[in-house]
């Protein structure tokens, strides 16, 4: 099985290549994973507007992908941007998102989860997201760790001491019981798997379950359906050729 | 008091006027309206990834008006792409949508409505933007009327007969008491006031419905809440000083 | 356009007139202001029995008021006591209440909002007001400032400083990213301007909020739909001709 | 234990007699049926107009039941209308309504129920009134009857034969496991229980079930909490003394 | 009437016939109550595990007592375990659980309830519970006593305790109305009296509520509805005469 | 990976070989699958009370598999019956049950799903398992094939035609967008594959479901959290050192 895994943006070739090892350690025997990072986009993705900023180059790496004969792609931002866009244009790559993965992950792991997000600008958000995958009725709660994206992994130590923290608060004052992280950078970390062992309940580090469920869909021939992600009609319709051709420009 | 309606992608410049004029017919003694349509982008909008395509060069557009001290913003298009990350970057100008302001006007108005989309494609993605609103118990139905964007206008008398159709349809079986037109092309070709009158039942032209909507937030001095919608991190706390900035470039 | 707006009870000439001096005041140009207090009722409404009292003469007076040709007419009470049965008596003058009007103004707003109501024992009530309106999703909490009605106007600055401390707290434990008044007197104290400034958040004063929201489904030529709000049966077969009619007394 | 059954309005001495006598008879050995009819109302309630023209007589009727010491009073309409407010003025009268009574009846004996309702103009009205008991997803459908409530009566044989075939709708095509009447004028027809072998699935006649449920509960001591419906402010705080002086009237 | 009071395990003779005069005396004038308790099964129930090793010993119970003519049977544990099947089982005999009694009788009490549980660990199976009855929007909390059940009438006083206490959090914090008490042994123990008095508002004992509910159902004719519980397919086409043949063992 | 799937009921050696043949065939390179059937229980499970006859044995079964060191199991029933009380019960090993698998792989693959189960009786308690899982809002609907459990597999052919045309008809009037079948001997059938060339749309396998994200999760080393499903007091307390302790006898 061919596994891409797609970056919004570009990121050093070491941090790439160290993401790439990682999900390949993870991956089941017979998953190729390959790595494919776009070539400009947001530096991290911290607001809804870059969520947004980081879609169309996302779109045309998926249709690219699809073409090159992959099985499946992953999206590679917790927020799941555009995935129902690409879900759109890509019929033979199951497409899945670390997002949706974690939270039916977390629900069949226990009854409340909380997700544990970058800042508090993106709780908000993140409600909307959970209530986009009908698992609104398992959120325990929202909170936010307040570590800028890009300075996560600089102090690995204060950045799992505050998770831990926060975890703690969400499991003793909003009863979770299951922790969900909500960023790429957070997964990559694997503070996960730290955290877990020092708050003895699942922690749900979303690389490992979107790789994990997507390898699972997969491998079952499954992907998305169709009638609920329809071919864009002017492509389905043979107005437009390519993805390309569905913009215009002003005449002068 | 100054309003832009922003739209998606480059129209003639008749048809850019002819829309202008028509708004500004209906807008209260004092509002100025100005058109402002982007330079490139989708034709037409009938696809969740047309609705992402847009968003870059309508974001552009609203952090542009801001600066030029409109008061406020219309997003020109009935799924209000995007709108969320427009409030995140704009702090003094009102920011509305179409297709929110059509579903709270339907709302006061009955107890159920239906929204009338333009393709069955859209179907979902249209319940998914009425949850956003917080209204999917006030929901009858949405259904699609199937003529492609661009055709709409072609025939205006095909057009209204479908709606006319289909609307009786959301009436008999689905017990609507509200209808709303999903898409702006519908809501400029004047037949919402056609259908009602044939109906016997309010019929939302949403192009009226963010207008009036908009001038009656604007001129209680309210505005998007900031608590909501924060600016993005990187802006506020100076790590770019223009989302210019907030895009990256590999390095070679 | 002639709206009227209803009270409840009889005040004094001179509350009357500024009332409506300052309605006067923030409708658009064209708009008149006449105001219908019923001879008798409540002297305040701060329980639901209250609220029940004031209905049979708002009935009368928006019967009189659509014979008289109003094209609008105002609930003058945040509890949009009985406007269910005006639409179902009025077919040609829009029927708005100032509840409703805030209730969704504020979800445009945004995410999550807190009612501020009276008193404590309006709590429960305005939970099941607010999911009338199908918004319900997008509250934050109701909490009650506890000065009765006919005191709030009494000591401005002390009622002034008590909404923002409840404020303050609705945005900190509640997190709610824009308030609502829930009393009509506190409205007419003007004082969610200076709360808005004081907390950086919008603040939904329901006086302004239904006479613009009036003014704008009413430019666009709305009424109530009488699909949901239905003519009683007995004077659509002519078994009554004039509500009063209706009530039908003991013969001895 | 002495139960008053309070009516709307005026009906003649046979009729109230006869609904008396079945309610005696229908009671628990203990309890005694008192009947207390409005001097002046509504002739049927069959629009929410009519709803709330009743209630103030209702209420007065209730503060000088409990005056008279009375353990339970039931609101003799299946809309309850204004229940909550008989509930702030009385404290140590149980007051419970034939509606809410159906509907936990219903919810009880099966997953499903359908409303059976007077006609089309109360179906809306019916889903809220469902919504407020908290039961609404027990709900399979609302479907009226349509037949005047002052013909109900007229040809019983006709009404039970048109209440079968809905009701058979309502188990072939929503699916209902249990039906409900929502009528006090079929209660006292006593067609429930022809319909229940005609049927066979349970029918809740709501007379019955307010009648069993207000024993119920009187008989363990629980009357409504004053903490869910307090005592209006101004009679706890001695701002009033009777419900009367609540009202004013305009000086000249 | 006859009523059959099953419970889920052995309990000393004393206790048994204690239980059997309490509902006696709770009952009206007419009613019969005798005790069905099984021979085996769990000693007390606090864990969902032991809920399901106490249905199959229930089943059989409700299945002879059905054969043995009573009119209805309450199932003896709070959390009415395993309540579908025999209403599966059982055509002729009425089946009602305490849990869902008191949800019911709760919510029509009050607006928000409070259910006090035995211990931390069923906290999250009562609110499936509740759910499971519709009512999840009439839950103020869940909330835990975390006394062993059998301990829980070693020592009364610090029961009734311990009780007050949290339905006093449960009050203030949650804002609950009325209290349900969510254990038999706590029912039977008759601290709810006492609560009532002491917090001042309605507390449910739910042996009360369930007694009282099952007579006024039963009452009026009603039972289960079979469309909603069918016969088990095997039973209803014959392939199966009682329920011991739906069980096979492995042949060697 | 040690996984064991655990079935309610003997089955002939052959049949269960077949089984574990497909799933093993099924499984990810490194997954041992063996197969755990009781050697009494209910034939087949076609009804609540069939449910929970299988429960006493199930649970005797996952406790002993855990003490073999198994690192997860399957519940061999698309009811998930009594998973809860498994999940008290084991701590080290990882249970999951293919109901709540499948519905969680429907949500991911579209945005309704039809559940197909197998008769008429169970349509009921299939909305509540699917509620359970937290998933209500992505049921398009619950249908019925109507052939019994034990007679599906004697002929395949029209076993699948039934499928495929009650398919089609939640494709055309639900809006299904993905479809599960709801019963393990329709799983092992393997029609899914069929039906899915045939339907164009997702068919959930509920054994392949179950298999691959039981593999998944448990190669991330998550397991229910305890915090959710705690070890039942009596065994925690140390008052039970076994689970048939937790069963008491009646002294004569």
């Amino acid at each position: 099985m061919k596994v891409a895994y797609v970056g919004a943006a570009p990121k050093s070739t070491e941090e790439v290549e160290r993401r790439r090892s990682l999900l390949q350690q993870w991956a089941a025997p017979g998953t190729t994973i390959e790595m494919a990072y776009a070539k400009e986009g947001p530096a991290s993705i911290e607001s809804m507007y870059e969520e947004y900023l980081a879609i169309p180059e996302y779109a045309k790496s998926m249709v690219r992908l699809e073409r090159e004969g992959f099985d499946a792609a992953i999206v590679g931002c917790a927020g799941d941007p555009g995935i129902d866009a690409y879900r759109e244009l890509c019929t033979n790559m199951l497409i899945v998102g670390p997002g949706m993965s974690s939270f039916h992950a977390a629900s069949i792991l226990g009854r409340k989860f909380t997700l544990l997000t970058v800042a508090d600008n993106m709780i908000a958000s993140s409600y909307e997201l959970i209530q986009k995958s009908g698992l609104s009725s398992m959120i325990a709660s929202v909170r936010a760790v307040n570590i800028p994206v890009l300075e996560l992994s600089q102090n690995r130590a204060q950045t799992l001491e505050n998770l831990v923290q926060i975890g703690r608060e969400a499991i003793e004052r909003d009863y979770a019981d299951v922790l969900v992280l909500g960023c790429m950078s957070m997964a990559f970390l694997q503070v996960a798997e730290d955290m877990q062992k020092l708050l003895g309940i699942p922690v749900v580090n979303p690389a490992k379950a979107v790789l994990k469920l997507t390898e699972s869909l997969s491998s079952c021939g499954w992907k998305q359906s169709k009638s609920a992600f329809s071919i864009p009609p002017k492509l389905s319709f043979g107005k437009a050729s390519t993805i390309e051709e569905l913009i215009v420009k002003q005449k002068n």
